[in-house]
């Protein structure tokens, strides 16, 4: 299964960058990006407050449905910022070089 | 670039596996598992909050930076819960099925 | 207007246990606690996110009724988990005796 | 204890105010607004993530503790936006004269 990880990140990525510049009422990633950065920045917290409490009193499939929802709005938050997922990608590859304990100290402001 | 989207999570994916069980001091994946899911469940939703904050009033690259924390926790949450990725995935595949508001309208409790 | 203080957050948390054990459809704080801990503390954490972004990139009247919503779910759910305020206050007060730098480092983990 | 309240939140955005202007290394206040209105409001969303936590899976102490962080970041940001407290009371206040559910709908967007 892990051969389609690409092609749903990926797939998902260009259609979102296909339906933002689309008429606000002809799907949810447009009009997310008409009502602007705030409003999407504001989804992508309040669906990880979700998360946070699906994981601790949920079902597990209450999870997969709000991690979902955390890739989702993450995504549309990177594309109205215009920043390309691979650019995460290449910084998660680029920790990934240095491990564990090491690596968190790193990133750590 | 598309290409590598795959393996970068697939990778990470499974080197988290591979931590999650090590000594408390050998990594931070290991450490996060020793403190518990709660503590997990705490730092998605704060890296969030940074994410949140970094869209709003931030460089792009701090954007990036905090966007790999949270796929890198969301990660470690879905492992310590015995969730694969590849549900979460498929759970977005099932909606990209439907499309736009109506979507949105089928996800919502 | 300070005098107003005292009254305005003792009486609401008077009103928010008075309606706790009300039914569901009767008021929004009995439906809160009929839906349970997990949903309010969702709520508390929503309502944050909220007032972070208004305070970022909102109108100074968003912040003020976003702040509102946080007070008033974080009532609810110290009203939930049976926690007075007067003890949250009195751990204000606690820390207030010490001072700046210091307290923060001491209530850190 | 309730005659408590209005002495401890008003003296504590008294002190605040005071100390907000002082230099960034004498207090723990001063240095989050030499940080900025961005550090503050990320530090109110990770207390509120916190207190989710808490309430989720906690001891009660905990919660007390973090709803304490809350409160306090929460006055730290509405001091640093020049919003007096008294302005989110009087909020509150004005919504207490409605009810229950008409209440909350009318204050959603």
């Amino acid at each position: 299964m892990e051969s389609k990880l690409p092609d749903t990140l990926a797939r998902l990525e260009r259609t979102i960058a296909q339906r933002r510049a689309a008429a606000p009422d002809s799907s949810y990633v447009a009009q997310l990006n008409a009502r602007g950065v705030p409003v999407i920045a504001r989804k992508l917290g309040e669906e990880a407050v979700e998360a946070v409490v699906a994981a601790l009193s949920g079902e597990p499939g209450e999870l997969v449905s709000e991690a979902a929802d955390v890739l989702f709005h993450l995504l549309v938050l990177l594309g109205a910022k215009d920043i390309p997922l691979a650019d995460v990608l290449a910084e998660l590859d680029r920790r990934e070089g240095t491990s564990g304990l090491v690596e968190k100290a790193a990133r750590k402001r």
